[in-house]
């Protein structure tokens, strides 16, 4: 399903293709997270018209609600959600460890309790391979246990060993798409290795560096690919799961990683927060109040075409809908098109320039609003 | 600025065209409200598609917030929010009665603290309308005093004298656009017919039915329309403020009313609950949850072409943006719409026979949900 079309010569990053039932993913690629069946506050036809090429769905939470039933009912979740695109769906291992309460995690699984209305629920390797089948994903993860950080090196030990049993178990079970493993290890590079190469035996579509964006400093989230991506055939795809921030993915993508998921572009517009080229900005500050120019000069997303940065500042203000409606689908075109100009540098062979130009401009900061009107 | 096409042979119904600097309307028309400078949850964009006309703004919401300094620096209302059509604002005579702290009410005008940061401030008749001049309105409403319901004959009969007063203040002060004056009177037939008659001789570029939608029984509302329309010149349009009900907006047609503004679609989707030919539905209600149909069989907008009753129901449940997005869309599109209809009813001649058939189906309300999956 991974078509490797060429390696950076100055660094490991990739220019890939992905094909699944639902339609190319040209790579490296930002999935935006649709959690609940949506990306938060954006359309399918918005999503379209940002160009996304695959999104992400949570298995915890539509396991949850609106529940494999009605899931299955609209043929999965293509049909519920009306995006016809390419979905990647995490294997809810994730959500399990950081939402649910009292969690019970044995060999076979984990009992939970849902945090919507504390229902008593399992899902297991089997169960989350079966939930992901029932909605219909192009890319099925696999079900893992994601220690926390920090974490002791036993019990990160043992835990990799229930995550590769599980593994086994995942690989056992149809689903109509690809499935990839997810890399576990917790901090210990011997660890990182043993389970790329467990994984990578048991042959997968393609490999998740899982793990990372749980708290960890940012050297340890480096350290956690770097550990892992030297074991990992350059054939399949490379995904780390989580993130992250601009300047962390170009960074990964220099370290091998075809994929990158991540709540930041959509989580921060909801508290007025942009990205643009020179960092982030934040558009309730006052320097916005009079801005007649837009979130960034330059940017082709819908709310940088039409509207001021003073007037998205005012409905953010004023907790209209719109204001974080148009600064999620700057977000959103800022990670989707930072991906885009990273596979066009790497096809023109400029890859190392446009890295190093792209930290320089982002760290410095100018103060947006002061010098632009 | 109207013209009136056409009367209805069967009722007081009008068809006509508001010509306004910023475009063209026709009557009957509903203006979908922006309070602070957007129509809730949509778009300017949006709002184009849904074929809406013209929009109403708040001038005492855009008086404290973004403030006029702000407005004035953007050329108006229409470049600081980018909607380019016809704008009608209040006079801010409403909100300073309702949502306003401290008022007190002199002939010179209202002192209030704002309700956002407590602020004093002062709007009188002359600053009503040099407010609404800075926003660039294409309709200025005359500052008003809207009475309570219920409000003693005495009160709304000294209250009626200061809305008369400050209408021949209002009247000396140059706005951009046209003024509406504003018919007062409370629930009595001699005060409204004064009021009108009063505001009539001044001559004002059309006249609004106010003091309606203020907590007062249908039969009322419906009085003070018919107490107020005789004495109003047919070559004016009409406006009746702050309704209705689908329903109620047939009624008024029916009794000669061209205009009207309302937050109830945008205001009751944020609930879950959306208008249907067969009057009112509860999106969050169980019989939707499995519902493959959309809102409504036949909508043309945007929400029914592309999304099932389930899916919209499940995003409501998940608190998500885009639920009460598209049920917004849909109730605005069936307000406009309904507006539409009438228009193309009272054309063909056939308004008497779509009045009947409208109240009939609207108040069957079939239980949508069981019969058409």
């Amino acid at each position: 399903m991974f078509e490797l079309l060429l390696t950076d010569p100055n660094s490991k990053a990739r220019r890939g293709r992905l094909t699944t039932r639902h339609g190319v993913v040209e790579t490296p690629i930002f999935m935006p997270v649709g959690t609940q069946g949506t990306v938060k506050a954006v359309s399918p036809a918005e999503l379209r018209e940002l160009n996304a090429q695959i999104i992400l769905g949570n298995t915890y939470h539509l396991f949850l609600r609106p529940g494999l039933e009605i899931l299955s009912d609209f043929g999965g979740l293509h049909g519920f959600s009306r995006w016809q695109g390419p979905i990647l769906t995490d294997s809810g291992g994730f959500q399990v460890f950081s939402l649910a309460r009292l969690r019970k995690i044995t060999d076979a699984g984990v009992h939970f309790q849902s945090h919507i209305d504390g229902a008593a629920c399992f899902i297991g390797p089997r169960e989350a391979m079966q939930i992901q089948a029932v909605l219909g994903s192009d890319i099925a993860m696999l079900f893992d246990e994601c220690p926390p950080y920090p974490c002791e090196k036993e019990y990160a030990a043992k835990s990799l060993q229930r995550t590769l049993l599980w593994a086994r178990q995942c690989k056992e079970v149809p689903t109509p798409g690809a499935k990839f493993g997810i890399i576990q290890g917790a901090t210990f590079a011997d660890l990182r290795r043993e389970s790329a190469e467990a994984l990578v035996e048991m042959d997968f579509d393609g490999y998740a560096v899982g793990g990372v964006s749980v708290g960890e400093p940012e050297e340890e989230m480096l350290a956690a690919v770097e550990n892992s991506e030297p074991f990992l055939p350059a054939q399949k795809a490379r995904y780390a799961m989580g993130l992250g921030t601009p300047p962390q993915m170009v960074e990964m993508v220099a370290r091998g990683i075809d994929m990158f998921d991540c709540v930041l572009p959509t989580r921060v517009a909801r508290n007025g927060t942009a990205y643009t080229g020179h960092g982030t900005v934040n558009l309730k500050n006052a320097c916005h109040t009079r801005a007649h120019g837009p979130i960034e000069e330059g940017c082709t997303c819908p709310a940088c075409r039409e509207f001021s940065r003073a007037y998205i500042r005012h409905l953010l203000k004023s907790e209209e809908i719109l204001g974080l409606r148009l600064v999620t689908l700057h977000n959103l075109h800022f990670y989707l098109n930072l991906m885009q100009r990273i596979r066009t540098a790497l096809e023109a062979g400029t890859f190392a320039q446009f890295r190093r130009e792209f930290h320089t401009a982002y760290s410095a900061s100018p103060q947006l609003g002061e010098a632009d009107d």
